[in-house]
């Protein structure tokens, strides 16, 4: 049996960066090569990160992909890498439109593809055939399938290769690898984080390697991308369905290991099956020891998710630092412990702006979080801010409670064109569902880090990340007070939070039926909830889509997550009912 | 040749209403029965509002609109028009998900189809073969297509029953039209308003009744839903190509001609084909002089677009009334004077806000605007709000700039939520593409009237309503000191907007090559554009990628609007190119 020693670059691509992309997958071949792989393999769209969306759309993007694909080929040769054959993901084009639809339309005009580099060129392509266009995916939109598989020829094994959604897929290239009698399959992903995906996508992984007989090595590329985060976690799975390596989820890493791959046959070839021979790299004489990385609990893959994506948003947009405003209540206090160890304490500014129904409590659970944390730590009243604006336009009422938001919000977006920071906005996914929030005011800013956390889960990360820190011998971020008291928006006096909605436990669970299920009113109530209550909240999340269309984007962590994932019309009038309004209520 | 009398019915639908909109097609069923036709269709789900987007994914919307359908066809008989064939657009499911993806991922579980009704049942349905899933449309995402051709014998005539982007492609159900000899093909249509539009879809219609040598009636929906604006113009057209009847653009009508239609020939249906016969209604004596519609010129339908579009959103979210900004320049006369069209003047509510960097004559010019046309007027001046806020901040430069915007907004968001009124937002397609903004500030609003209208098209608008009024002997509505004087934000002493942009002229004829035509920097240079502003007008856009996503939506009058049109990712750097930032500028 032919050893094949594989490599793997769970590398972190910027999306449209093409000479900062092939710098990583080139000193992450030249690191491959160092151990003596016999093939490379990079993620899906590593080249130009992903989702490229409708860039790939643009001739122009689509010639320069192409081009540094050529000129990688060349630069792996000139680095002495030549010999090893590298797999590598990146949108091509342009092609011939796929459709041909009205003049005015946009056509795809790109694939999404996979170029194997050796000797100074491009030996071979794949072309993806199953195009995921459901969830957060177009890529109908903007790619013209493939109908090929490719199957090469290394040191006497032959290795498929197909991309991501090929592998979901029943029939299709999946099939044909097993036809074809491949002793590897290659997949190259692109594969977003969302809770209890790895409970999917390994049983999946072990369920193709079984099925086809084949050992499948998947390789994921790691990163935020506005509101996705890809996890990594790459893996390879012998046909017997074991772990035979496994990279560690929201890292780059490079995973080796030596894999004993059947024989390659002389056999016919299906039909749409393409063979490459490729020249042989010299075999190395040791054996290595593969990682197999273990992942930890949902808690914390969440909240390395949600630090993740932060922090990737503030590195690859270049901002210095980030700003938010500290309440003391639970949600600053999370996205300020999210900031801190997404960029450091040291890149954080938090601002407390109390006004005239802020509690002495809140601003001493504020400084508290602060002194725990380490940031940068500013007070802001704003009562003299608010009294001429309610007094010359004469407030009352939900105006006002507005009011004292906007200020607060114009607050640290002032502060953000002063100094560059990013501006972080606290709403959690709860809040955001029934629009409980003031748009302009506590909703504003560019990122939003807990934006798919509901509110039993916000406390939960809390309590998670408290215990996190004290097994290290840390000091907890987040004070208790700040976990245990009601929550409250403190914008009259005494208010609290279930002075409007119910209690979150029942709210989220409703919104769960609703939103992630997508339920209707009459299946929600079959499920046992009150009928006014099920009224209440449908009607404040339909209520609130004009809202959501101007928020911040945040790290998507579930199956449905508000934004690409959930697309629904500002404009409904939900069947039977009086008419809903749409923008009064803010 | 059998005589048919065939009435199109242009509704203007409400997404999700079913009651509502069946009654519309009900009451256009009776008028249509009245006036004698032998045949009834409405639009592209003319029962459910388009587009439904992901309302498409719950199964409990599919049910109550496969009810609906069916209850429609028991209203129709109540009403005694069981004997009319009534052709209605819908969405229909659950049916088994298309895709076996991944096990989170939302399938397609709808059709897109046409039921034809009649005697209380529904006879026969057609399933839309091509899925529209470019610029605005998502349909592979969200139905599942169909495969055959829906005939039906109606008076010894064929008549063939496709769904509007079916009309598109060439092949499929259109090919079949041709074999299957049908003597009219009937074209249901949810087909949004564009600029030039008319110049291919009549070519196409008009081609497609040649090729097929059929007679083609297009019917399509009308009304504003969100960003589009469906302009109805509905139209038949001979075999010959010519045009038998038009509908009016932009408003409901009902088009009623009789048609000569070729006899049925009794030759064997091709595969894919269904042939369904009806009952004969009894036939009119008369013969009818259908309306035959002109188009005015160009600005005028992107007047009646964008008025349209305000209007819909405004009725159908059941405001009471709108507020905006007025401050004597053109953009926010231009949107008080579409506002005023849509809603009427006494619905209208205007604030002008003047700084003490505002001149006299821009006050002036803002109080001749609300004279001239009559909206509710008022003057909160923002020196004494803005100064506690700078002073307490230390605000200077841009950031002090940015707050003087954001009291602005928040001064007309105050009002929304005292009063009601849905706020507008005055920012043109140029200031929208290169981020000429303050988010929050004056980008604050639920719609943005001219969103999708460059600055040098706003100013053609604003000349051509006053033209249009004087011709009426009307009073011009905008003040010609707004059209005449050079732009400017006012927001520091003797601004002017082409202190920080390039000529209006010159911005826009970029925009239009980088935004609508997707050249890349290479070819928009090699089209004569100096590169430095090349360079500097492209990466504004990019850079300001997060704001749009933040923004309103407005009515889509471009074949490149921003919003689902154009998808690009924030998080986006450029080869080649430093490190742009993302949220700082602001």
């Amino acid at each position: 049996m032919p050893r094949l020693r594989l490599a793997l670059g769970q590398t972190n691509p910027v999306v449209g960066d093409l000479d900062g992309n092939a710098k990583q997958i080139l000193a992450a071949a030249k690191r491959a090569a160092a151990a003596g792989a016999d093939l490379f393999a990079v993620g899906e769209m590593a080249l130009s990160g992903y989702p490229i969306e409708d860039l790939a759309s643009r001739p122009s993007f689509l010639v320069a992909s192409h081009d540094h694909v050529v000129h990688l080929a060349k630069q792996l040769l000139d680095a002495g890498l030549g010999d090893l054959p590298v797999i590598v993901g990146h949108p091509d084009g342009p092609y011939e439109p796929r459709l041909l639809g009205t003049s005015n339309a946009p056509t795809a005009i790109a694939q999404n593809r996979a170029s194997v580099l050796q000797h100074g060129h491009v030996k071979a392509q794949y072309a993806k055939h199953h195009l995921p266009n459901y969830s957060v995916f177009d890529e109908y939109r903007i790619f013209i399938p493939g109908d090929e598989l490719l199957v090469l020829r290394i040191k006497g094994a032959d290795v498929a290769l197909i991309i991501c959604e090929d592998l979901w897929r029943d029939g299709g290239p999946v099939a044909k690898v097993l036809e074809a009698d491949a002793g590897l399959l290659v997949v190259i992903n692109a594969s977003p984080f969302e809770r209890d995906k790895d409970d999917v996508r390994l049983p999946l992984v072990t369920r193709r390697a079984v099925e086809t007989d084949t050992i499948v090595a998947y390789v994921n590329i790691v990163g935020g991308q506005d509101d996705l985060v890809f996890d990594g976690d790459s893996v390879v799975v012998s046909q017997t369905g074991e772990i035979l390596a496994r990279a560690p989820q929201f890292e780059e890493h490079l995973l080796v290991v030596d894999l004993d791959v059947a024989e390659a046959s002389d056999s016919e070839l299906p039909e749409k099956v393409l063979r490459v021979e490729l020249a042989s790299t010299s075999s190395a004489a040791d054996v290595i020891e593969p990682d197999i990385a273990s992942l930890p609990d949902d808690r914390e893959q969440v909240w390395n998710a949600l630090v993740l994506g932060l922090r990737d948003y503030v590195e690859k947009n270049g901002f210095p630092s980030v700003v938010l405003g500290v309440s003391g209540g639970i949600d600053s206090s999370v996205v300020a412990a999210i900031a801190a160890d997404a960029v450091g304490a040291d890149r954080v500014y938090g601002i407390a702006m109390p006004s005239k129904y802020s509690s002495d409590g809140s601003v001493d659970d504020a400084s508290e979080l602060a002194k725990r944390i380490g940031f940068h730590y500013s007070v802001q009243p704003i009562a003299d801010l608010v009294a001429p604006i309610e007094e010359q336009l004469k407030l009352t009422g939900v105006a006002a409670e507005n009011v004292q938001a906007r200020v607060r919000g114009m607050i640290w977006m002032a502060e953000s064109n002063l100094h560059g920071h990013l501006a972080l906005t606290n709403g959690n996914k709860t809040e955001i569902s029934v629009g409980y929030s003031t748009i302009y005011g506590d909703a504003a800013g560019g990122f939003a880090p807990i934006k798919d956390v509901p509110k039993t889960l916000v406390w939960e990360l809390a309590r998670w990340r408290n215990e996190h820190a004290e097994a290290l011998g840390e000091t907890a971020p987040i004070p208790v007070a700040s976990i245990e008291k009601p929550p409250s928006a403190e914008l009259r006096p005494d208010q609290t939070d279930q002075d409007t909605l119910p209690p979150y436990e029942l709210l989220d669970a409703i919104l769960e039926a609703y939103v992630t299920q997508k339920l209707g009113r009459a299946d929600i109530i079959a499920l046992g909830f009150d009928a006014d209550i099920v009224d209440f909240v449908t009607r404040l999340v339909d209520r609130a889509e004009w809202k959501r269309r101007q928020g911040a984007i945040g790290p998507k962590i579930s199956g449905m997550a508000f934004g690409r994932d959930r697309r629904l019309p500002i404009t409904y009038r939900p069947n039977n009912e009086p008419l809903p309004g749409a923008q009064t209520r803010s």
